[in-house]
């Protein structure tokens, strides 16, 4: 790796001892694992970061996802970005943006919720949440920069390593392409006084290190976003092709909710959402669950690849 | 303004309703009036957005200060990044990040707060919540894009424009210096292949034009966040200097929490927070009142400037 992009690590990565020990739980316990990595990064402009710049990205598939890969026996290791959606949580987004709006002080002075405001979904989710807390199948690590991302990925990934095939990484967040090295931190201005000039360099490919060094045996999920259909799927496999990542999961921007293809060397699937009230990720999870199974006990036919 | 900037301004603003109402209303009721900016502004940098550029800002202190504006009396008009911290909401803030933590099914099935986690903060700010929005005293209006903002802010404070020296503008928005015009948004690579450069232009200094033509005659309150304690107050007196606005709220970026300077043209005065349990926005807001309240009723001696 670049060691300009190198010089942003922090020496002392939080939650490295939690990662470790979730690892080693997982391990004993011969769980499939689940990476999901989610949400977007963050590239600071400044030392003292005022500006910065970012990848749009609520994180609802990551966190759907999640959810459904917990809900089929996997542990999940949810690498999200600081305030992007997550499992179970989700369910109360318009509730966390207004909390005030959902009290009420009731007669006898106790604070009470507006219980109509409580739907099904909510319900299950916390008991979903308590369940999975209380089994030591899920961690949250939460990141902001495309440093802390990559780091935490590399820390992650090396931990898991000893896993084998049992691990999938589910690598559907939305990582900058670029950043600025510390000697572009100065603002070069033109004459005119007038433009500013960003100089803005690549960032390293997470996939291509996580499947050459990192966890060469784990099952490895790529995501493709493309705004224009008629490109996406040959830059899908162009990705399958050149990081070596097993599956592409691959949709536009705006049929994101809707449909989506994985995307294998020798084919090419298209899941659409079953009914209005079902979620994509649903259908998405099941097939990687199967491919990952595949994978995992019948080597044979991906060692052909 | 410039052309290339207002081309990104939408025909359909939404609120725009609301804000009429909003204002008609204050003026009958001949309430004073503080528009609050609060928040960062994002800058997109594809027409289909992915990418974009920030300004880092949870919106505290805009949150804070319009709290202490309403339990002054004022009606508030608060302009907010989507998702940054709102008055009363604010103090929810660990609930609206891991809401199923806080909930529970209790024996008779229904669903419970811990009671131990509501403050008795976060009881009196639902209370004060739910008075203001009955008194029709608060609006808050999102926005997103830098474009937004400044829409926003030009729609608010023409129609403010009729309440005179009532209205305080209070402009504590982290507003982005740059943004990426339309002709620019094909990115240009070096030969390297291998650089991204980012060519931008400079957002219209919206502070000048509230003063100018906007609001002329509204208490124009600025900030100004350095990293540099040495440059700090000469910078902000540039600002008071150059744009017309009455007084300067200046700290540095480390000390935001702490202290605020209050810049005038021939004066300036350093606040401090009173105890570590107290919020530095209670005598900003203190201060700013009372120099709202002589610019209005005693014309002569701002006039004078």
């Amino acid at each position: 790796m670049e060691s300009s992009f190198e010089a942003y690590f922090t020496p002392n990565l939080p939650f490295q001892s939690e990662i470790e020990a979730f690892v080693d739980l997982q391990s004993k316990l011969q769980r499939p694992l689940a990476v999901v990595a989610s949400g977007g990064t963050s590239v600071p402009l400044e030392q003292h970061t005022v500006r910065f710049l970012d990848n749009f990205s609520t994180g609802r598939r990551g966190a759907a996802s999640a959810e459904y890969l917990l809900q089929t026996g996997y542990a999940v290791l949810f690498l999200f970005r600081d305030k992007s959606l997550q499992p179970f949580h989700r369910h109360f987004e318009g509730f966390a943006a207004k909390p005030a709006e959902f009290f009420a002080l009731s007669g006898n002075g106790r604070w009470e919720l507006d219980s109509a405001l409580l739907t099904s979904v909510m319900e299950t989710g916390v008991l979903q949440y308590r369940q999975v807390r209380e089994e030591r199948r899920y961690l949250p690590v939460p990141y902001c920069t495309v440093y802390e991302y990559v780091q935490y990925l590399q820390k992650v990934a090396t931990s898991c390593a000893r896993l084998g095939r049992a691990v999938v990484m589910y690598m559907a967040a939305a990582v900058s392409d670029f950043y600025l090295p510390f000697e572009n931190f100065f603002v070069h201005k033109t004459s005119s006084d007038e433009d500013l000039v960003l100089r803005l360099q690549r960032v390293p490919k997470c996939l291509d290190i996580l499947h050459s060094a990192w966890a060469p045996e784990a099952f490895l999920v790529g995501f493709k976003l493309e705004t224009n259909m008629d490109t996406l799927l040959e830059r899908a496999r162009q990705l399958l092709e050149r990081s070596g990542a097993h599956i592409v999961i691959a949709n536009t921007l705006q049929e994101r909710h809707e449909s989506v293809w994985v995307v294998q060397h020798d084919r090419q699937e298209r899941l659409e959402k079953a009914s209005p009230e079902d979620e994509l990720e649903r259908q998405l999870v099941a097939s990687v669950v199967a491919l990952h199974r595949s994978y995992w006990q019948d080597n044979e036919s991906w060692n052909q690849r």
